[in-house]
């Protein structure tokens, strides 16, 4: 099967970690084509730059046809709903997979991201897939997203400090990390805490691998009803 | 005052009946500049078009800075988080102001739409803004946004009946018109009905009047922290 | 148009002084009457003073018609429900409406109130409103009612000292003084701390001027169907 | 032990009834004392009512200092909050009371009330105990209170009809009656229909008694602090 | 009337504690039967207990025909649902019972319990009760079930101590103590502490007492359908 | 890897309907370990079933190392917390994980279940999870399990009854067939109607393959830590 793993931001060095992860976390036999949009935000952290990549990522799902799922590689799960009017394949947040395979594992789990800013988008994500039930708390490391990239401001030591304020405070039973850059700390923070630390990207692409294994779709009845292009 | 109401989508006869209507509903000495971005989608029915909108909707109002006010002339309240970034002045979508103001005058109201799958994205937007508790229902009349220009497929009756029903089984108090098309109905579906009809473009041009009067703005702490450009 | 304004507490020096704050915040051509009723108690705070409130409350209602709307200003909305079937002209509490303006201008707003005592009847109308969730914190500054007449207490001090902490503890992005009383420090709090201050009755004249300019009247349908005298 | 039951409302018969079946569901050593206040309305059916009655109902508890236990023997368990502040012994409302019984005895339970204008205050109460995800639907009988009283109307047919569409439509395992005045349908109604009806009256006697047993009062910390009476 | 009090664990002193809290909070004429099963966990600490507990719990229902009403002597309601099924008489859990009652006592409440292991299985009781809402916090003081019975570990000072906490931080105005070994303790922390602390072996002795009283059942439609055995 | 797969009723025709679905389901290279308690209910539908069903579906699990994931086939997810106690390897009951992928299909989506004494559990299960607000309805069809196994009583017609009335009147964008016996017809179900219709034991072994792939295990901290056998 093919994944189709849009990095709905500009930066080439983070589209290859994302593909790269997509790739270790990929069963044989499935190809990941890891992209982004041409034009559009360099990151994404909040609200604003979410709506400005729409556009080039609503471009990269139009010019593609072969593939059998599509993961949205941003922790925003930016143009979730959108996408799904695009196509009747699977399409998945990354955001969307981990607090749903986190909520598997634990009572309760805290989200560990990078700026305050982006604290609200996620919230608003938690409250509308129904798990903000499930989530204790959703903390900014204040690690900006490229600083992820540049190794700058000694960003595992900000991440892994909320953790250990997530389990003291939260009572988090797991953590997920806020954003796509966080993707390859997962498996050390998750020995050092020794609790289950979530990565979106891994779950992502096995959540859709799941579904394109099982024959679903992405329901064609109400909300996600099939796009009307050239309107 | 000035206030800068956009219409996201491209259909210049909707924004000539929502810059009228808004008009109306303004006070004297307030300026009303409606507008709707160059390209984009002619009608915003879902996600999809919601999506598609955005970089229109962006762009119109980077190309403005004499505002005190904006309105987002979209029932789904397109693109109001990230416009919220842009500047501090009151952003508005007419969704939001509709809920706000039915829920100062009924214990529950309920919302009459266009098409099935715009259902979805107002039901997410009333849980985002706390209000779905004051929601009872939220009812498609099967009338397409362009239907309500051109006059075909007898909108009015459509809605008329959605309401009737409203009042019957949803135990509805108030009816929000979900919209912006709708915008010239609602006195008449009042004094038919018997209840308060909201009208969103009208509802947001007065609540944008007031939060100008009070000196009020979109706060630039958290989510709503000043967009960066040209990232 | 004639905006009756209601302190549900006999102390003649906080009506004048909503009064004032009602005035100013009014557009031209807007009456105020500011009025409280003969008997009933000082201050209100808590459940037990709200109760006995509401008899004085409703004769200065019932001996008015001249009106074209009607503000509740006591931050516990006192009376709202029982005012609204009285008359199909809009009442608004002015807890209330500063709520919804709140949330008009952030995602999250904590309460600075009065007594802790205080504290649970508020929370209960954000509950009912649905704007609970859009409420971080309710918090008691602990400066009684009539100390934020008498200058007893350094008020602003205290007050102050809460909104600081909601910023750092709540995510708070707006504030809302929770109490009549508070009209006065609004503006000076705003600048102080660099977000939106919220005077709910300031908020409440602006909204009710909007629903009279609207046309919009309280429903008669349902849980506000009209009171029924003298039984 | 004494209990004080208290009809909000003037109508002697209905006090007659109310303290009838107090005196049935009480144990023996427990004197019940019904009353009714001197002046105020004679039906409570909506919010006003509620409103108009306070004064009254205030003076009645103010009176007297010789009881164990306080019931506010109507639906809307109006004033229950502010005669909480007034003593610390418990104080129960009968909707209330019900409320909690029927959450012991089934998944979910029906409301069956008398007129529509009454059923928003249900709603709003069983939100703020928590117990509304326990009830599936507020039913009005159109049965006006004072109908119960003279037999007018056919009330029990009507309110038994509701109970045969909760049965079929709500999934409803048990029944709640909404009004003091429906006190005596109890247990008839519940041998119709098979399954659980509760008279809030007696349920409210009996958890005051156990209340009273267990030596449980009602808390003095926070929203139910001492009234200070003579503001 | 009889009251068959299950303990769920096999720990006979245990099981004799709660015997002789029942006996003292119940009213003359009531007899108490306190069991537990054979076999069994000898505490009950979360999850994998509760489940080992309930063939013995089912098997001591099944044996005895001669009750009034049955109470689940564990915080958890280890089994509520199931034996709910087995009869029409009264069931309740101590937690529920205490719950209930805490809520007609304050607005706010928080829970006392053994070890952290168990705040999970409360928490989820609460939300299925609706009275999560009710409830500010559930708090462990990491006394084990069996460390209350053998007096190790100091465990009233780390009760009281986690209550002195409530109060500051939770704003709680009542305490449920979240253990049936907890029961002795109830009158002296409420004479400390000053405010509500409740038993939950007491609440659901009265509460059942008042059920039977009122001649209420345990519906029969929907989920307490009569178990079919034998299967 | 092997995945353990446990039918809690002890009804081996349908244990190997379960087993062959979770083959079908799986990739090549998992070895599936289809089993079922000695003793216990021939069939589970509703609370008592389940209760009595743990001793066995317990011991089932305690006799055996070699697993790498365990699955709960009873769409009730039948002892899901005690068993999580019980290993760190991922654990998934078959509506949890039928509820979590039909939430990334749809906005809305219906359950179909077999008799109505099953419906209060599922709509536990679905509050638990936080998926509750994802679930328009859970719907009977009054076929009771065991007729699922012998053909008895039409059982596709009136599931398919139930998914076009969920259609029609649940707004529902996808169909969760609520009982493990279902399996075997959903994919027809879902070519008939036109809208994915899942089946908890595909969706729960392709879950669990996801989970082991991942590494992820279930959290020990909190709820799920281990179990102390032998108490």
């Amino acid at each position: 099967m093919r994944i189709l793993v849009i990095n709905p931001n500009t930066t080439v060095s983070m589209t290859k970690k994302i593909g790269e992860a997509s790739e270790n976390a990929a069963s044989a036999g499935t190809t990941i084509v890891a992209v982004n949009p041409n034009k559009g935000p360099a990151s994404i952290e909040g609200y604003f730059d979410e709506a400005l990549s729409l556009t080039g990522l609503i471009e990269v799902v139009r010019e593609r046809e072969d593939y059998d799922a599509i993961i949205l590689a941003c922790f925003d799960d930016t143009g979730l709903d959108a996408v799904r009017c695009m196509t009747d394949a699977p399409v998945l947040g990354i955001g969307e997979a981990a607090f749903h395979m986190a909520s598997m594992l634990s009572n309760k789990f805290s989200v560990v991201t990078t700026l305050s800013r982006s604290v609200s988008a996620i919230e608003h994500n938690l409250v509308r897939y129904g798990l903000a039930t499930r989530c204790a708390k959703v903390r900014a490391s204040e690690v900006a997203v490229l600083d992820l990239e540049s190794g700058n401001g000694n960003a595992r030591a900000k991440i892994s400090a909320e953790i250990t304020s997530a389990i003291e405070n939260d009572n988090a039973e797991a953590i997920v990390l806020g954003c796509a850059g966080m993707t390859d700390l997962a498996a050390t923070l998750s020995l050092q805490h020794g609790l289950p630390v979530l990565d979106g990207v891994a779950c992502a692409i096995n959540l859709a691998e799941s579904l394109v294994r099982l024959g679903h779709k992405t329901s064609k009845l109400g909300g996600y009803a099939p796009a009307v292009y050239d309107k």
